[in-house]
């Protein structure tokens, strides 16, 4: 049986998006699958008293992470450019995520929307520029468009975030393996994947 | 020429414990020396308008901190054992590290003491748990608590802790190269000396 785990992400977060362009040749080389799964991380923000991203309100440790963000990308050969504004909104682009079934079209269209966040600088929030990734990637935009719209969407979005929420999610990007195991983080994406593939072995063997 | 960085740690921080337990090892193997820089986070904090540490405001943050420390001191095959107390008053153990010189002695010494507060559970801020190191250590225990508590020692760390701030440091441990890069948290211990030695190499070849 091929190990699982939950892929958590915020098309805000930017290490959500070294992650994201990480996980599927880690997971791969592990024979686990990954799920993907939006989420938002303002309700979380402001449940702790903050209305903008920490890394806004703690200047030293913004200033860090975008250095940090700069010599990783660099690190993992990933191109990268500081956005003119952050965060930016990805309320739409995760309910196009959850328009498209989970699996290669959703990840692919995850991946889209951080190298259009992250190193091309476009603003996500905006139809012209979700619409031109989706054309891309030879989906059907208007039909997404209107699944997107549904109270069905909406409510799969509010519910993922509270079931991100009650499983012990903070921050974005996590992983959570099958035992409910949780990895906060960019940095813990081989570790996460690590304990899934070694849960799926003891399962084998028992 | 052998490269150097600056270790900043805080005796309170959990993950600080993990960066001292295996920077010389690491340090070692790239040809790297250590300057061992105690600081105090509590008026970086206080600044950020925290009382405690953020992880025991933020709970779920502080949960996976936990977990995590766990995990990742099993992986490094650290003890390690959750305090009953966090976190705990490192001021004393911060003068008594800068009473000693800078190099192995002020490092066995730090290194003890974060075993004493993250692996055996003991209160790092008593004189009996400090006293029992320095002598387990081969100290001279009076001596070193007659400098511990000069002015020169007590302006030594506030001016450490000014330094830390002007460098940019937020959170413990930090690794500030001699380029001044800055490399926040134990997940970037080899990524900050791998830093150092290239610099060291870059230099070298000029």
């Amino acid at each position: 049986m091929v190990a699982g785990v939950e892929f958590w992400f915020e098309f805000a977060s930017t290490y959500s998006y070294l992650a994201a362009a990480r996980i599927e040749a880690l997971a791969r080389s592990r024979d686990v699958a990954v799920a993907w799964r939006p989420f938002l991380l303002g309700p979380i923000f402001s449940a702790q008293g903050w209305t903008t991203s920490p890394f806004n309100i703690y200047e030293a440790k913004g200033r860090n992470m975008w250095r940090d963000m700069e010599r990783l990308a660099q690190l993992y050969g990933l191109p990268f450019a500081k956005p003119s504004v952050f965060p930016q909104n990805g309320l739409k682009a995760a309910r196009l995520a959850l328009a498209l079934p989970d699996g290669p079209r959703r990840a692919a269209f995850v991946k889209a929307v951080y190298a259009a966040n992250f190193a091309h600088d476009e603003p996500i929030a905006e139809d012209a520029v979700l619409d031109g990734i989706l054309h891309g990637l030879g989906e059907d935009v208007a039909a997404l468009h209107a699944v997107a719209a549904t109270p069905e969407i909406k409510d799969a979005l509010r519910t993922n975030t509270a079931t991100a929420i009650a499983k012990g999610v903070f921050g974005a990007p996590a992983v959570i393996c099958a035992d409910g195991e949780l990895f906060w983080g960019n940095d813990r994406l081989e570790h996460a994947l690590d304990w899934a593939a070694r849960l799926d072995q003891g399962e084998s063997s028992a």
